[in-house]
């Protein structure tokens, strides 16, 4: 039994409001730390609401990142799910802590995905890139 | 001490690996899931893989869902992660069990975004529709 992926999931507080209430430097952030972690852009979305907060997602070829902020607490939330070996989760959970600044912060990983690698589906083969992932559910 | 949101992390596995290889259906029912649990959507992106496999993201005003599947292992990763009382995110669940056909899944629920409702950040104000969010953390 081995696991597909892992989320970080990231609880960000005392951010800096301003730079959660800037969507453009937001979305920069969020593409910025996709990037610095290895993982490869499919396509990302992100909104503005009014009267503030920030939303977007960002889909990797190795799942995906998505911030969700709250300017008005310091607040913002962060998932970064990733699958595969080359991509390196944490440094894009870095990228994010530093550009909103914040000093105070929790996190949960998650392993998704754990499933026995011996049973495949018919009809279907297992991935390569499944295959070198070997990370092991303990 | 309030949370802002909450966030359901699905494990579907014996899913109908055909349906998690349909990138048109997977896209139908994450948009169904959504409207179904109230929620309002704003944009949304989707995505296959080569040679199988769809991962896709539902932006709501509320937060979002998510979806990657593993076709060859009957198994997809789904988050709903949502704000506000008028959403039901356990209905998104249900809509996409049905759908994925999943009938041995794992859940987990957790609350984002724990804050004091009294702590505003000067320059702000708190949203109304955080204000009517009255779940609490125990």
């Amino acid at each position: 039994m081995k696991n597909l992926g892992q989320h970080i999931l990231a609880e960000f507080h005392n951010c800096d409001s301003e730079v959660l209430n800037n969507t453009e430097l937001i979305e920069k952030l969020m593409i910025n730390a996709a990037d610095k972690s290895g993982a490869t852009i499919v396509n990302s979305i992100f909104h503005t609401f009014n009267p503030w907060g920030v939303s977007g997602a960002v889909v990797i070829t190795e799942s995906h990142l998505t911030i969700h902020t709250w300017p008005e607490f310091g607040y913002a939330a962060v998932d970064v799910f990733t699958c595969g070996e080359d991509v390196d989760a944490w440094v894009g959970f870095k990228v994010l802590q530093e550009g909103l600044k914040s000093d105070r912060y929790t996190t949960v990983l998650i392993k998704r995905g754990i499933v026995n690698h011996d049973q495949v589906i018919p009809g279907f083969v297992m991935r390569p890139e499944v295959r070198e992932f070997e990370a092991e559910y303990a």
